[in-house]
């Protein structure tokens, strides 16, 4: 097959009408609400409609810790719905909506890769159907009300410097992240600090993605902490009563979307919050709709199986009632190969004692995975230069656990490439042997969660945190938010806070910076490293070189 | 007929698939872009395929110096396409987009009022095709790659406090009016003075509106002057390399958006830049494309005729190459009451003297009208309150002018209601007696532009600059901007500077405070009076009661 590049192979697709999609999993046309030919929103009717309907298996792709080699996660959640289609299965799959801002900094992201493609591409990459400009909206409609609210007399007595409120835009620009606002004089209010986040970071996002109906939503809107009084006193948005033109500003957002994969096979995209400070997982409405058109769910979670598992199991699953029959890890020759001291550069030569070395990180996602009580399978997502030794030598090294590695070709073969996987999965997910439970329980405090996935998930010794930190969860706790899940916000290149230390570290520590309160997506953000949300542009921004050419064809996005 | 709210009427709406809507203008379905059921794109490429059949008959509606009774210019536009429909002629009309900041403050505004109303209603007044979403990514990506450009060395050597692109958003958000931005030390930039206006005052609103097509939004978007260098010279946006990345986010936008009144005739709804600081009309590419596909297209432009007909004609038709075969203005007896003098409270009263005072106002609008070169009718449009006498008073007043005034139902009455206007309307497009031509040259000098416009139309005495703004549009005509139409902001509610000078006055002075050149859009914006490009909340703003009711229904929004 002649090398083509992803947008190439994207624009090749022989796309069918989103209605024919729909037809697929049994969705009638007039419930799907069209944006274009190849793409729908699926309707909040037809959703209630299905509701006590059973559900369909639910498979999670997750993967080492990412390296610069790359995994190919989105692109084995694609291959393994097309695959599982290919088997006779009815299939979806669920992944997240791609944000804005960053396509102008380095070039866009396809949603996949090779013949695993989730299409139309281009759209995904720009205004799609417009979700996140609607969430942008909600979050600065309340930016402004709570800035009104305080220039028309302030009776809610916020404090301005303690506005933990900020505005959001959907663009990397760092002029914006710490500004002082409302000058200008008397007509503009009073003048205070303020700044943007880029808008997937918006608590805003977190909630739309883990709200079961617009009810929900409009409740965990109200739930969200604005500011604070002098007196320390919590101000919330349901003060400010904005909760209620905020969910009609997200009625639309809140239907997920359906598109379609290269091989024509339903694929809901809907969502995408952010893997660090939020959890960072396509929606909860998304896939629990999937879950009862489809007889299998395949849906990924953000990074490596360490943040991104861990967060889909502890605060996703246990928030929708939901939980995966089996858990799919990706790796890569390549990655295991870094992850055992290889550099980028060097990638392209045979090393099997690397690929060795490198595969203590996976085994202990494997191990992780597990501990949630639910069956784990290794995808070996291939990539052209590796050898069948190093291949072998990731197979051994996986059944020496206990568990299977199987070698998927779908980036270059799609669905005809992952058919071992997905027999192997849909065995698995039809034997019920999954035995799903949380890693912690609701009543269990604050800072034992903490400890909890720092010393089973990451392997640390112990977490530090300073009085001050300690003090805040145990206040968090009186004021009745102790049954709140933990959201940790670290780096993903490591099991440890520090991005260097790669393969499966143990012995270290987990140093917590900052505890922050989302209480309306329904959480305690635990901060243990440097947390960047609002980015900026390269020197060279990849926008200089985007256009349109004169067949109309979008150039430079890709 | 029982007396209903425009939203109740709206929702009880019998609309047609947009299909439908489309089959009547000879739209095949696959050029439509659909938006759910009710609204859709017209594709580009059916645009091309368009351009060379014969233009239908243009019908521009316009009206008297707004009060605070209300006109019903929109409300005209559609019952005047629904009667052209309803005779038999096959028309439609293109209003602008509303925008969506607002809507949060006071309540939203109808298209269109009673029986002669635009669908969806909700949609409209929401985030509609995204349309305005996308000119506000667009825009703020210029910011972002312009504050970019500084931190990464400003090889440009842009002067940090002579920046004049400045940040959008579609928010009435005072506390962003000014701000100070690149706060925070050294890896968020160099700290400047900037802020933010609504999207809809956006320079690149106005361009889309007045493009002809996507190179042509290109190179417009490409000539934006974004700031000054220490020397004063212009740096454009071109030189920041952003035109490319932002046609490419503006490619949808571009495609006029479909919808249908309530009489299931087709409407295009598509852009709304300010009437003041832009030139206040539906984009040119909507009226184009409605000219190539309807026998009538009725269209409006923004606020009264000294401003919004003056920018219609000497602004779009000369851009665009169109012109109106004939001018519909607006009036009421209300209305002619309160220029006649009488207070809001008293309009209930009959006053045939106050409404022959008031009728100056409307007899200068048909002079200036007819100063263009094309016949002009008026609509009175009926309020249940006017009494016979009264409606006569203007009749005899406007035919002792030459003219016709025509009492028009719709409101109540729908198409029915003004079947006697479409009828006259079309009897004088027909006749072909419009002899179009602009009110000034493009060789006139920019001041004299100025001055043609305050004497002809304001009937201004003289147009009072000081030596610094004569000084810059000197330069600007040496610089090779002179043959620009100059596109004045001034107030609203009278033919002068001063907002309490109802009527028809003479003698009074135009000062120019200020001038501005928008090199994108191609006009220099003269500025006479107090211009506010980013609105604030009131004290109880209509979002603290807009909410979703139990049956999924937008409340408090209307």
């Amino acid at each position: 097959m002649a090398h083509k590049s992803d947008i190439e192979i994207a624009r090749a697709a022989n796309k069918q009408p989103i209605q024919e999609i729909g037809a697929k999993l049994a969705i009638p046309s007039e419930s799907l609400l069209p944006y274009g030919h190849d793409k729908a929103k699926v309707s909040a009717d037809f959703i209630s409609s299905v509701a006590d309907r059973p559900d369909g298996k639910l498979i999670l792709v997750t993967a080492i810790n990412p390296t610069p080699a790359g995994e190919g996660k989105t692109t084995t959640t694609v291959g393994l719905g097309d695959g599982l289609n290919r088997i006779g299965k009815k299939a979806a799959i669920c992944i997240r909506e791609a944000s804005l801002g960053p396509c102008f900094g380095m070039k866009g992201g396809a949603a996949g890769g090779g013949y695993a493609q989730v299409v139309p591409m281009e759209d995904m990459n720009l205004h799609f159907t417009g979700d996140f400009h609607a969430i942008t909206s909600a979050h600065n409609l309340l930016s402004a009300m709570i800035d009104n609210h305080i220039y028309w007399g302030n009776a809610l007595d916020i404090d301005i410097r303690r506005v933990s409120w900020r505005r959001v835009m959907d663009m990397n620009d760092r002029a914006l992240r710490e500004i002082v606002c409302s000058l200008g004089g008397v007509a503009n209010g009073f003048p205070r600090e303020g700044g943007f986040d880029i808008t997937v970071a918006s608590e805003v996002m977190a909630i739309l993605c883990l709200s079961n109906d617009l009810a929900d939503l409009e409740k965990r809107l109200g739930d969200i902490i604005i500011g604070y009084r002098r007196d320390r006193s919590p101000v919330y948005c349901r003060d400010i009563k904005a909760d209620g033109a905020m969910a009609v500003l997200l009625k639309d957002a809140m239907q997920p979307n359906l598109v379609q994969t290269l091989e024509n096979n339903p694929a809901f995209v809907h969502g995408g919050p952010f893997a660090n400070i939020a959890h960072g997982c396509n929606s909860v409405v998304a896939t629990k709709t999937a879950l009862k058109v489809a007889d299998y769910v395949v849906t990924e979670a953000g990074f490596g199986a360490d943040l991104g598992a861990e967060k889909f199991m502890n605060i996703k699953c246990r928030k929708a009632g939901i939980s995966p029959d089996a858990v799919v890890i990706v790796a890569t020759v390549r990655a295991m190969k870094m992850n055992g001291g290889v550099k980028k550069e060097d990638l392209g030569a045979e090393d099997v004692e690397a690929v060795q070395r490198g595969c203590a990180n996976l085994g202990r996602h494997i191990e992780n995975v597990k501990s949630f009580g639910v069956p784990a399978v290794v995808a070996i997502n291939h990539f052209v230069t590796d050898t069948d030794a190093e291949v072998e030598a990731v197979k051994e090294y996986v059944a020496s656990l206990g568990s299977e590695a199987i070698l998927c070709k779908h980036w270059a073969d799609g669905s005809a490439g992952i058919t071992d996987l997905a027999t192997r999965i849909s065995e698995i997910a039809e034997s019920g042997m999954a035995q799903f439970s949380t890693l912690y329980p609701d009543e269990m405090s604050l800072f034992e969660k903490i400890e909890t996935i720092a010393k089973r998930i990451y392997r640390a010794d112990e977490v530090l945190a300073d009085k001050k930190i300690r003090d805040q969860l145990r206040q968090w706790e009186e004021a009745g938010f102790g049954h709140l899940p933990v959201c940790m916000a670290k780096t993903q290149y490591s099991f440890s806070t520090d991005p260097n230390l790669r393969g499966a570290p143990t012995g270290h520590s987990v140093p917590v910076r900052e505890v922050r309160l989302s209480a309306g997506a329904g959480f305690i953000v635990v901060i243990c490293g440097q947390i960047m949300t609002m980015p900026g542009l390269p020197r060279t921004p990849s926008a200089e070189a985007i256009r349109l050419n004169e067949e109309g064809h979008i150039e430079g996005l890709f």
